[in-house]
């Protein structure tokens, strides 16, 4: 009877093979979109949306299959939960998450979900190349009608828009989020203030000019080289807006878009996605196959993209060592600039109306305006019909500038035609997340500063995979900011951090 | 009781969204193994070939399912069958037969040859490009083994081999095929022997130098474009062997490599898979969605890519068209030929050691020598470990030259890394099929010659697209070749054009 027993498929093994199956469907659907979003033929999309819909839908119905239920009430109990390792444990709970959220949503309605924001991904690229948003709100409207849906079938926790947030910030609420970010504006508006009152506007006139494509696209792989990303295991692309996809350790893509006429655009952009990148190219190979091989929150997420993007890439040490490099991609044009200048040119701090092209201060701004439109949409319902006249009011309000079109303005990111609601913050929540590592980074490895200005960025990356990377899901966001700290996400960081950078470049008091 | 009944799903119904599924699946499958061949990051593809695998699995299962077995038990009863309409009958028809052949194969083998297919490629070309047979044996070996296996479950049909060529040219035969191959030798190799002792070997010299990749690429996508080659429903990239994939009529996409010291190897590779795409983009769209939206067979495929690379591309009055705007691609390179010079040139009949730059006439000796060496494999039992020594001593005995190493040899070929043994014939029977085709379309469209003389390419596409491409799989290779001609395939309309056409060129009498 016993070896009977041994013969069948343990209930852990069995479990196993379903959480794999599930994350090669996922991983397939990477490629797939990967491919739309980098040059896949117009005419096929419909179709392709279609394909996507069904393996989409089969991939939900194991994740919520009834024999996933029972797997992982078997392994949830006690008895067995005790005799779990770390990764199996943590398998079972996130596991036991995402089927608790999933089996609350209709498998059709899911199905049609997909196929939809799909469709709308690309409904959204000819909007934002027409300037045509009222094509685009009939997507808009139907996306959020679904996610009211979800919200609904989820449970609403404190305000609609709070149950969104929790999808990509574990435990996050508008109450935590009001605060940060009241916090954040409290310092960050006055040095804003100060810095627009500066005499010392730091000189751009050099970064204007025609910058060959395939030049900036030299450069972008030369410091993603020496950022540590692994060409054998990703690949740089072009798409209309920038992105990395981590398929597995040994494929994350990157891509970026190069702009004739401004350098920083393509360099800034692939140093962000870069910073991706890695956290999904150093997740430890033992996660390998399961869902816990990902990164553990998008604010977690975000903070490697931006730390890398700002901390790194838009420091004076970067560029004391990086520039000659910039300088023999592009002969003559950049000739005359030294590091100190190139370093507040790229520093300069002004009020813009594109979000990926704002300066490290008033992102935050761009931020906070997504953040309250979002929650105007979920929890005063807004409709999406007014946006252009709600964004660009906020635009004036916030930063004294209005979009003279709506592809600079309410068209310009990708997040809502993928139903992306509540991901915006992870951006802040991101910048305040490095400030914090990085005052650590800078207590661990003493002489960063110096090798940083040396080109030796990988002792950073290496003690980031040992803190951050190599864990992937297995530690939540509050465990990886706690176990590096000693302390839950604070906002002073990111704000002595910007205070101390502006302060300098701007010679503030 | 009967409105009950009404509310369930139909047999029909169900059919068809069973196929869809399978259809959709196996579209997604063809954008991860273009992905594969066309840059996939190295580090990934253990993973992939795993998810590929498991994804292949499940649509095997499918395809292989009780559900599906009751479903074409019952649409198969004559009282079923006969309220059909041509489609639907043609769809359970061809379901069936796969239904059949699939449901005699265990699952698990099936998903083992899935991942080792999709892991030799890589191995394929890895070996290809470090001239390493050996390294590439143990994954022939196991192809090999599964095929006989496969080849065991499905029942030998006369030989091992015949159950092989039956799935790509569906009721061919070794005794067909050494019947037709019989009778093309006989004519062709004396036609090869008069041109070899003809002084009147065309010059060739002006095919020499470096032709940047650019303006390469830029001439094909010209060409392409004549043929009515749609870049909305397709694209264009580069792999190490040329192929074209039909993901859906809307997504057809072809590869091709550029030689820089060869202008002509990607220009007619580029027809050449030109054509493949114009029958996956011409079916009718009645089909998609079903597994009829294909061609009907690979000799009616490789029809198609042959017609338009050979009998086309490498007309005179092609040249007489398009040399202008090939000189226009490389000033000062080409300025001093004539379209006669070029069109004798790129004509040149000479022993070759690369199938896929052969001449016309050669082209179709490097297929027979693959057909014998494959007949030895599975009917012979030739071990893989001798494939080199008999490669070699066939191209010595047929060509009268012999490989420097094994890449320009035995591994020259993509084809045998994806199992696809039974697949070369194909090519000759392409010929044929071409040949015969042209006769008719010159009577059907008086003036052809002058038409293509002219740019004016569409004419025939569209013909084509009247008798072959349209019908997708609705037809019979046997049907089409008969509706189009009123006969089946013969061999002497392919001897007849290249005899008259080198007759010519070369002087004979």
């Amino acid at each position: 009877m016993s070896q009977l027993k041994q013969a069948q498929t343990s209930p852990l093994k069995r479990f196993r093979e379903l959480t794999g199956q599930i994350k090669q469907y996922e991983e397939i659907l990477g490629v797939v979109y990967w491919d739309m979003r980098t040059g896949a033929p117009r005419k096929g999309i419909e179709m392709r949306s279609e394909a996507v819909g069904a393996l989409s839908a089969e991939t939900f119905k194991l994740s919520t299959s009834a024999e996933m239920g029972e797997l992982l009430a078997q392994l949830s109990e006690p008895a067995q939960k005790e005799q779990l390792d770390d990764i199996n444990r943590r398998l079972v709970e996130e596991t036991a998450k995402e089927y608790e959220r999933n089996r609350k949503i209709p498998p059709e309605l899911y199905r049609e979900y997909v196929v939809l924001t799909s469709q709308a991904e690309s409904a959204w690229e000819e909007a934002k190349e027409n300037n045509d948003f009222p094509g685009f709100v009939p997507y808009l409207e139907k996306i959020i009608a679904i996610n009211r849906q979800f919200i609904e079938l989820w449970g609403v926790k404190t305000t609609p828009y709070d149950t969104l947030l929790d999808m990509y910030e574990p435990g996050l609420t508008t109450v935590e989020l009001d605060r940060l970010f009241g916090e954040l504006r409290a310092r960050l508006v006055p040095l804003a203030e100060q810095i627009a009152n500066s005499k010392h506007r730091p000189d751009t006139t050099f970064l204007q000019g025609t910058f060959d494509k395939e030049a900036q696209k030299k450069f972008s792989k030369l410091i993603l080289k020496d950022m540590g990303y692994d060409f054998e295991a990703g690949r740089l692309d072009e798409s209309v807006h920038p992105f990395a996809t981590g398929l597995s350790t040994g494929d994350v893509r990157i891509t970026t878009r190069y702009l004739l006429h401004d350098v920083t655009s393509a360099l800034f952009g692939t140093i962000h996605e870069g910073g991706h990148a890695l956290y999904e190219q150093n997740i430890t190979p033992e996660l390998n196959g399961t869902p816990l091989s990902t990164g553990t929150s998008m604010g977690i997420h975000e903070s490697q993209s931006r730390l890398w993007e700002n901390m790194i890439g838009r420091s004076l040490g970067f560029w004391q060592r990086y520039l000659p490099d910039l300088q023999a991609c592009f002969p003559g044009q950049l000739d005359e600039v030294s590091a100190e200048d190139f370093y507040r040119g790229i520093n300069v701090v002004e009020p813009s109306l594109i979000r990926i092209e704002a300066d490290e201060l008033t992102y935050n701004l761009h931020i906070m305006i997504r953040y309250e439109i979002e929650k105007m949409l979920f929890n005063d319902n807004l409709s999406p019909r007014d946006l252009p006249a709600v964004w660009n009011r906020k635009y004036q309000e916030a930063l004294g500038i209005t979009p003279s079109n709506d592809a600079e303005g309410v068209l310009q990111d990708v997040h809502w035609s993928g139903g992306a609601f509540g991901y915006f913050p992870s951006y802040s929540l991101g910048n305040m997340y490095a400030a914090q590592m990085m005052v650590i980074a800078r207590q661990k490895i003493t002489t960063l500063d110096q090798q940083v200005a040396s080109g030796m960025l990988l002792p950073l990356k290496e003690w980031l995979t040992e803190q951050v990377y190599q864990h992937g899901k297995l530690l939540q966001p509050g465990e990886i900011i706690e176990r590096i700290s000693g302390k839950s996400l604070e906002s002073s960081h990111l704000c002595d951090y910007l205070e101390n950078k502006y302060r300098e470049i701007y010679h503030l008091e």
